[in-house]
């Protein structure tokens, strides 16, 4: 028997809440859970979800403070109550289970270490890609296993807002009104399309793939706001698909991570992830290439992975892969990180133009690998559409910088990786 | 400390003990493993892994006898000896770690009864996918869920036959000699090409997904030996690849499982499985669709799948999901279960053949979605390709029968089931 407090209510708490005060679901499952106490700021929730007037409370103190309680279940969300609550479970020997990436990137590394010593477990499974059990994957099933590469589609509102832009030809800003419309994206949908809540789940990823915490600031992170319609219809021209990747990667005992919208080719088993899903993709020693996609988010697929962490949470362990890489990592530099480039320039349809963008590439070192220029407007403008050949970031954006400045050149231009 | 014994050192069993020698290897495992015997019948291979003396045998009963062993690895294979040897070890009081779909189809009722009476487990993640831990992920990630539809592609023999087919434009038995080059297929590759290996895997599969056993005999199985080129060509036409499935669906409570080649949608994410690679598919009540996706054989990752079982089978159950749904579910009848048809014909090209066809397909109740006839041969037969709306196989089958028996027709005509 599992006695257990939720705190938070919203759409995933009250989902929880839902299943697990339904006999029919309660009764097929492996172990019993009970729920002792819930707790909610809003106290109207009380009458929406039927919870009777014994087991509610507005006090989060109350759950953590309750002889009964042996798991809490964080799903308020943020950064202070939340991290409040489950250092004060921790402390009096509860386990959490939690769906709150944000608080994980930044203090996960303090909330794992005071768990391992009060010997109880934090179950996660709900805080990166929804309903896909990468977590428990990465815990458990890769134990004998190295990662040396990891590339994910880890927020479907971005991976919805591109493949909207892609399948109905659509802008950017049109797409996203598509998006909030369906509740896909959030009213202020900023924490998504800056790239930050991949780059969260990234950090949570970096630490259970390479067993260190890397603070979410020292990490790179370009979010997709800058991505036209025009570039997902090049980009597909030439046989790529835009996603936004959180990408991490071994070389040469550095570990390369950041957050950026890139190229993939449409023949990658990530070009074909649309709509909101979400999907990992892993490179590792032993097994290979392998892909684990669905639905990342969602009030019944995060339930499912919520209810799945607490009926495991007394035998899951705190031990995580190949247990001496942490040692061995350094974080490497991305902006000398070499790879290819697509740039897309608005330029004037004048002779010449070309041999000032190319000299200033070339200043920089940066090698042409194929160009395509075409009048897609009755204006003196044409967009120019290159793919560079392996180039460093840093040395792509002082180039671009430059070409900026140029007067035959419509500011910004644009680049994005190349994930070959 | 895990104490192991490994019988069979074949592609696989070499595999396990090699990287189990490597003291890189096995300083960064999570857990300790002693290799405290291996057997082969084949003497020579003692002399090619370099294995001391004093731990090797070619008697299996040694292992299963050793009071130092705690867990038994049995990688050779086949129904009788892997049997005993299994029987043997859960007597012993032996967990057991096994990559055998084979004598797990037949026996692992039998087995795993056993095993629980004797307190001891089986670890099969090696058995279904190879390196993709899909066996971990049903046996417990899944647990709070319910599985209402599995479609696998499993078997990655086929689908690289499959693959190459479509890629490079060849036929059945030149596809097939390509992977027998490449080492892909066997020699006698029957056990792949008639869908014999993905039936085995899927009996596992629906132990895991619905709780119960069911016979191999009594699962509808068909292989890919009658898909010609014509058929990939005209289905990628249609917008569809060919891909052999496994498929279980629970349909108002009852389960429909078989084997069988099928179109599939291009932007299926099964679609794009290409390759030797495996894939497995599921929809699920919480968290709706979910695919994982890596190799399926090949020494390497098999070990990796097998080695993570070792360092987890003390812990690990022999409880699955959802209880109790075993008993509500009932086998349903494949040949009386609706599916739409590509069905294609090679015809005489002289005036009513079509309305010869039509008139006995009318006969069997089955409606006409899409005709296509072309020219491709400057022959006097020509293929006829027609998709149907749902009819059961059964009608279709028997309007087949008829249709081959006409004059204007060269039998045997083709039929493969949609999957929409």
């Amino acid at each position: 028997m599992l006695k257990i407090g939720i705190c938070g209510l919203g759409n995933i708490g009250g989902e929880v809440f839902r299943l697990l005060t339904n006999k029919n679901f309660l009764k097929e499952l492996p172990s019993s859970i009970k729920i002792i106490k819930v707790c909610d700021i809003n106290k109207t929730i009380k009458k929406r979800l039927k919870i009777p007037n014994e087991i509610f409370t507005t006090d989060f103190r109350e759950l953590i403070l309750s002889k009964e309680t042996d798991v809490i279940v964080e799903l308020i969300g943020g950064k202070d109550t939340a991290f409040k609550l489950i250092k004060g479970a921790i402390k009096n020997k509860k386990h959490v289970v939690t769906a709150n990436k944000f608080l994980l990137a930044f203090k996960g590394e303090e909330l794992f270490k005071q768990a391992s010593k009060n010997k109880v477990n934090i179950g996660f499974e709900a805080s990166v890609c929804g309903g896909v059990p990468v977590i428990k994957i990465l815990k458990s099933s890769l134990n004998s296993d190295e990662i040396q590469e990891l590339k994910g589609i880890i927020n479907g509102t971005t991976n919805f807002i591109l493949s909207m832009m892609e399948s109905e030809s659509v802008e950017f800003e049109d797409a996203l009104k598509i998006a909030q419309k369906k509740g896909i994206a959030e009213k202020d949908p900023s924490l998504d399309i800056t790239g930050k809540d991949s780059l969260h789940k990234l950090c949570i990823l970096n630490f259970l793939c390479f067993g260190i915490w890397i603070h979410p600031k020292d990490i790179y992170c370009e979010g997709i706001q800058k991505i036209s319609l025009l570039d997902i219809m090049y980009a597909k021209e030439l046989g790529y698909s835009i996603k936004l990747l959180a990408i991490s990667r071994i070389k040469k005992g550095n570990l390369f991570t950041y957050v950026a919208p890139s190229l993939i080719p449409l023949d990658h088993p990530l070009a074909k992830v649309s709509q909101d899903f979400n999907a990992l993709f892993f490179k590792t020693k032993l097994r290979g290439d392998l892909l684990f996609y669905g639905k990342g988010a969602g009030p019944l697929p995060t339930a499912g992975s919520v209810i799945s962490d607490i009926l495991e949470i007394k035998d899951s362990e705190n031990i995580f892969l190949r247990k001496k890489q942490n040692k061995k990592i350094k974080l490497g530099d991305v902006d000398s990180l070499q790879t290819r480039f697509y740039i897309r320039f608005i330029a004037e349809d004048i002779p010449g133009v070309l041999a000032k963008i190319s000299s200033i590439l070339a200043k920089y070192k940066i090698s042409i690998a194929s160009v395509t220029q075409k009048e897609r407007n009755p204006t003196k403008y044409v967009p120019i559409i290159m793919l560079t050949h392996y180039a460093t970031p840093k040395a792509v954006f002082k180039a671009l910088k430059e070409i900026d400045k140029l007067k035959v050149i419509k500011p910004s231009s644009v680049c994005i990786r190349i994930e070959d």
